[in-house]
């Protein structure tokens, strides 16, 4: 049996937005989704039954930040992730590429892999499509990524070009250690940076080996939005109608809706719970700085329009209080707030779309929302 | 009406442990009782329905943080305390006098009260029992404390002495001031530092003021356990049988069974909260420093007698992993755990005095949790 079942429902007639569905040995997750991130092993400052609540059906773990603490070995023996840290519905995790590549001058790639240092205590390590696969396999997710180079904006195309041929040579490694075929499905990643005959060919290449699922990596990685929407419009075009596509590492509510609107199924970012950190609560009506002095007496919830538990039970007046008194609940609520809110977001998506109305409900939502 | 009915249910017959009720605008705590202490209109990294599920009664507000920040007006507007941090159940606020005591050379005392610098900002501000049950009776809490000098240890008798005269002069006018005494249960607060004449002394003159409860303040300041418990011994039995009695201040489980045993009905501490933030859970075996390196592939719970959330599915290696990777997760955890097990210890001790074994269940408990 495969690992991973998707299925197309619906089409929008006048985008590429589409409807759909993905079973895992975890549950079934409706898409297009997104899915909130769990670094170290914990969606930040909330309790995974907090994170259910919220409506969110998959979330991911880091395999870079897990292989070096607390180790995959101790996940394997806690008995995989979802046990581990009390997660029940699918998880996803990427394969430690894009962290290891963000080290710049700690890391150095050879066509094995990728050596770098730890950031925990110095120490030397060396991934490859190999240990990215067994460390991925140790942690038991339902959907697991390629190790592949996500390379930086801008370069050079003759780089890119063998980069993502590496990148391509790097995916049949990982396809052929895969062992857990059954339980994980493996997806690959298209790159190819902002030159779209690289994006074709990473494309057909990857699309060849007939893998469960696509990503699109590489995009949003400091480029201006035209130039990522234009690049991501012609990537999907490249894709199979019949598998999931995962826009990997994007967040924000005007990406979110224009990556549905080219036809991406799948999205994740860190951004929900980070702005959550430092304050920022994303609402219906943009986002709010909750620390504004404007908020000192304002007894109102965060989001008129929100029926979560903050706002069901919380005003701003409190929340500006807990956030200046430097309390955890300022983090744990506005966590919760900024998941439920896309999460929801998301959801309001994809009954647009199932009743043939996208663009309207995006005008609509954007109209609300104000400037991005 | 009154704001504050105590009964007293039960007696042990070979100590002076004591089992009641005490009931309040906000509802009903069976005494004798721990109560989970939120400084800052939060009880730290924890959401009060979770306070709740924790089967807490009753928590504590700090009067002087809540007044430094976000000040009482703001609170007042919310609708009171309750209401601005969404908590149902009973509150108790403390006057305000132990923290600008202890603020030393940042501090001024006259008849009139006590000068202090905000911690926030430098600003000065005056605190006197007037000011102290304004702030409060805005706040709100069901229970609300006299404005008292917390003596230091060690204090010259003469010292203690006049500082405990101030102290009754400042409970009169406390009790002169209060504006809400339907709502809100004004208690008294014994002062004498460690010498047993002027306890007494104390003692009845607040006892005199005919107040719905007694706290015992200015014990556990420094003092040797033997004489702490020396001095409470006789404490209690300077305060009538028909008033509940309050041990400010007392959160380890060792005093808190000594407490109970001399009579008292009521504890507060910011202990089981401040542990946790720094990796450490009580539990029936002891306490447990979570980073110790032999809980890495420890897969079993903090403590197999507890049947809290944390206990029901988490490891002591995913705890010591979320510790160990700075996760705001783990505060949260463990927060609740220690939470879980104070109350629980109290609900114990609640049963052991009814069913007239006390003595047998403390010694039970002493011999399990092994060295203090």
């Amino acid at each position: 049996m495969d690992a991973l079942k998707f299925e197309l429902l619906h089409r929008d007639p006048g985008t590429k937005a589409r409807r759909g569905r993905i079973t895992t040995p975890h549950g079934t997750i409706e898409t297009p989704v997104f899915m909130p991130v769990g670094t170290q092993a914990t969606v930040k400052a909330m309790k995974p039954e907090d994170v259910e609540k919220c409506g969110a059906e998959i979330i991911l773990g880091n395999t870079y930040h897990l292989y070096l603490r607390p180790g995959e070995d101790i996940v394997r023996e806690a008995g995989g992730l979802h046990k581990f840290m009390n997660w029940h519905r699918p998880i996803l995790t990427d394969s430690g590429g894009f962290q290891v590549f963000s080290l710049g001058k700690f890391r150095k790639i050879t066509e094995e892999g990728a050596r770098f240092k730890s950031y925990i205590d110095g120490s030397t390590h060396m991934m490859t499509p190999e240990t990215s696969i067994d460390i991925q396999n140790a942690l038991g997710a339902d959907i697991i990524m390629a190790f592949d180079e996500c390379v930086e904006y801008p370069a050079e195309k003759p780089y890119v070009a063998r980069s993502l041929e590496r990148t391509t040579r790097w995916l049949k490694r990982c396809k052929d250690h895969h062992q857990n075929t059954e339980k994980q499905a493996l997806f690959g990643i298209m790159q190819g940076g902002m030159y779209k005959d690289l994006r074709r060919i990473s494309a057909e290449e990857i699309v060849e080996m007939d893998l469960p699922g696509y990503a699109i990596g590489g995009l949003s990685v400091g480029e201006p939005k035209d130039l990522m929407l234009d690049v991501l419009d012609d990537c999907v075009d490249y894709l199979p109608q019949d598998k999931p596509r995962y826009l990997m590492g994007v967040g924000t509510v005007d990406y979110l809706f224009e990556g549905v609107e080219r036809g991406v199924d799948m999205f994740d970012c860190v951004l929900p719970t980070r702005l959550a950190r430092h304050g920022v609560a994303m609402t219906s009506h943009g986002n709010i700085n909750i620390k504004n002095a404007a908020n000192a007496r304002d007894f109102s919830t965060l989001d008129p329009e929100c029926n979560c538990y903050v706002c069901r039970n919380y005003s701003k007046a409190y929340l500006r209080h807990l956030y200046k008194s430097d309390e955890i609940l300022s983090a744990m609520l506005l966590s919760e707030h900024n998941i439920y809110f896309l999460v929801h977001m998301m959801a309001g998506i994809r009954k647009a779309i199932e009743e043939d109305r996208f663009p309207e409900y995006k005008k609509e939502f954007y109209s609300k929302y104000g400037e991005f």
